[in-house]
């Protein structure tokens, strides 16, 4: 759908804040050098307390530091400064809305983009004020940035304030992990190859890995992730959602209700981490003093502003099961860390052994083919087989080796867009398919609750040394199935 | 098996002839670098009319000639010599073989090796000498150079007079086809991993090409393979032992006999090209003046010593049809040719097309999955799959793209062996699985004659120019399928 010939005029609420600055206008001027976006297209900025000026200045000193330097091109920067347009607005004040209505009036039967930038406990607020300003019509359409609260409840909460002023078509939920070309390129490796597809099932893979790990810690938002921790932060929303996209029945067509609806019976078939099960089928973690690329840096404990007694996880490794006749038996082992020895996400399916085995009964250890899906830190796919070895002595030896695919190899890309530059693309076109739809996030919240529930009946993290893949019980975890994580292909 | 841990006796009949001297010496050679070769192991030559002396001198030129310069060692090269022991042998005269006979007993009870490198019509009248000198014992073993004959009867002849002095698990039947690593590959690929395993059939595959493209015309030997031709030359052997290991059921074992009653299976049911099929399954060609890399080339009927009335086929492709349960309706496609416009030899499964289709139904034509087993120029394999096209405005475009495996990078490999190492490895192992039984042979040649004999029966091969892929029939006969023939992964 070619984007520049819809005029639209986009809206940030929390417009200086560092999800904008450092993400949301690089990912626009992207898009604006790009050829992407419509001529007419207007860019409002709305911050409280800073004169419009400034705000601008700043604007364009987050551009020129977060985009690459080889991609700044002067004119388009220019052009896309131009249509950049900042206002001192106070969220709480009806004045404002009012004077944005005439502002928004000016250019009437456009598309509106209100883009929440802001805490989700202001999301109900500003759509009441919006609505009662007469600013939000049947073409406008509201992006709304996670977390969406902190349980089920608070996500109740800020979806139903929300709702009362949009409808569900109009409400785009981020989770930039779908922005990711590699996430997307899941529906078509999944649904445009018979060869996988046709074996998508219990009948034909053995589980399923998905690790997203990080290097970094806490790096100075310590306040802001110990109310969180890793579960909330990162499961609930990103491995949930990839767990979904590996998971879905086949949808009948690309719409975004025909996946999302698939999506959710997956969350909907989730085995609910019972009392009988917590300890067999979650880790939790909490990374310790350790070591990352040789040097010693501090556990989580002892980061600036630690609250020393917190029992917050930044590890979590689940065991998750999927109780439908696509998935029955095959475990979905997610696993997402702070402080692991690399930065990593990928998604590894393992097939099922043959059989039958014909050769050397030694070597039946090799017989199973991986398909890995690298997210982090080169997107690619790689499909481990089976080969004979190579070589005069080796006789009927057989080897793994992979078979490749580098994306930015193979299709010469200079450069891979960022997930917020794609969101932003469906937002303006009105996808909906890459957004995460109400009841997604609240069956997520529903498995993740129990999990949370569990912890706090007692217990505490189990320590691992920063620059380890967790503690050893996430380990033990697999082993105790006969297996093991992979962290390479 | 450790090689070098067996001595024997390895005897080559037609030892000054182009293959010993081209390819088995410098095998051999390679097997003694290698430290395949037994420490006693004697090399005995047999040619008629030369000195010992001069063969010798002879065949170390052909050393220094025919193996890579950066691969000749001079000690390896010096033991190598050093085994080597030429007798100037009348093949017709039995008092040679009762002084072979005492020369083999100065070590007995050696495995011996009898290499027939000569015409086939005279195995039967060496083994007959060789019995009655009392030279073949339960430990000897006999190695058949292709071709054994032109046609069922005359190669039933051959078979029938070397079985008269050895077991057939005595007899070696040489394709030489079956010596390269990657036709030994297609036995762990099909066989080690169940995701190509399990899709194996006519279920999830729709049709399956073999090309075997030669670059190269007639080289002076015009005379010989006008006799033959590219059927017996290339489809009766080499282009049906491909199609065997492709099709075969999978063996119980990997033991010679299993791998080889399967392979018989699917000769047997090889659908018999009747006189109603005849046209539309059977192309034959013949070179007429062209291009080759820029460079015009005569035609097959004006080669040095052409007889220009020749009807004798340069090409053939060919409508393969299994009639078994697991190939019912999959055609196998197969050609070869000279003169074509590059060295080229592949096999490539094409996998079902997915019944429902969700993405734009214009792409529809890339979905489907291609594994290429590349057997030359590089040898390798490739999985053709479908992604996301990626960059920001493809939105959820696919294309095409190959997940690659080359040997040579992925094994570091200096060198590939040669296809007559791996074999007389094997022989000298007393392996028989990568050699051809009477059974398969005769089977083979039953479903050629029916070609030959519709050949016979009228027409004339049609012409292509040099440095095509062939007549338009061929093409045509893969178009008239809503197919066509696929060059390049």
């Amino acid at each position: 759908m070619p984007t520049a010939d819809t005029s639209c005029d986009i809206l940030f609420f929390g417009a200086l804040g560092d999800l904008t600055q450092r993400k949301l206008l690089p990912a626009l001027y992207q898009l604006e050098r790009a050829g992407l976006l419509h001529a007419d297209t207007r860019i409002l900025g709305l911050a409280r307390g800073s004169e419009p000026a400034e705000s601008l200045t700043q604007s364009e000193a987050s551009l020129r530091r977060f985009v690459k330097e080889s991609e700044i091109e002067e004119a388009p920067l220019r052009t896309f400064l131009g249509r950049l347009q900042f206002l001192n607005f106070d969220f709480g004040a009806s004045e404002g809305y009012r004077d944005l209505k005439a502002l928004l009036d000016e250019q009437p039967g456009r598309n509106r983009i209100f883009y929440y930038s802001t805490a989700a406990s202001i999301y109900g607020m500003i759509s009441e004020n919006l609505d009662a300003a007469g600013c939000i019509d049947e073409r406008s359409r509201v992006v709304l940035e996670k977390p969406i609260g902190h349980s089920l409840e608070s996500s109740h909460e800020v979806n139903a304030a929300v709702a009362r002023h949009y409808d569900e078509a109009q409400i785009y939920r981020i989770d930039h992990y779908l922005g990711k070309e590699t996430v997307q390129n899941l529906i078509a490796l999944r649904f445009a190859n018979n060869l996988f597809g046709n074996q998508w099932n219990q009948n034909h893979i053995s589980h399923v890995e998905i690790t997203v790990a990080e290097k970094v810690g806490i790096e100075g938002r310590w306040g802001y992730f110990d109310k969180y921790g890793q579960l909330r932060d990162m499961v609930q929303n990103h491995l949930l959602q990839l767990l979904c996209l590996v998971a879905m029945d086949p949808p009948s067509d690309l719409s975004a209700d025909a996946i999302r609806d698939e999506k959710v019976k997956v969350l909907k078939a989730l085995r609910p981490i019972t009392d009988d099960i917590r300890d067999t089928h979650v880790i939790r973690g909490q990374y310790a003093a350790g070591e990352i690329d040789g040097k010693p840096v501090p556990g989580y404990l002892e980061e600036p502003d630690a609250n020393v007694s917190s029992d917050t996880e930044s590890f979590v490794a689940i065991k998750a099961e999927i109780r439908n006749w696509r998935w029955a038996g095959v475990p979905f082992y997610m696993r997402t860390g702070k402080r692991m020895p690399e930065k990593l996400s990928q998604i590894t399916i393992h097939f099922r052994q043959q059989p039958h085995y014909i050769f050397d009964p030694e070597q039946r250890k090799l017989a199973e083919n991986r398909l890995t899906i690298k997210l982090q830190p080169d997107e690619g796919i790689s499909l481990q087989i089976v080969t004979k070895d190579q070589g005069l002595d080796k006789g009927m030896q057989l080897r793994s080796a992979p078979l490749q695919l580098s994306f930015s190899q193979a299709f010469e890309m200079t450069r891979v867009p960022d997930a917020y530059e794609r969101l932003l693309l469906e937002v303006i076109q009105g996808n909906q398919y890459l957004f995460v739809r109400r009841d997604e996030i609240e069956h997520a919240w529903t498995w993740c609750d129990q999990i949370l529930a569990n912890w706090k009946a007692g217990g505490a993290p189990l320590p691992y040394p920063a620059g380890s893949w967790g503690p050893d019980a996430s380990d033990a975890m697999l082993t105790a199935d006969g297996r093991h994580w992979h962290e390479q292909e």
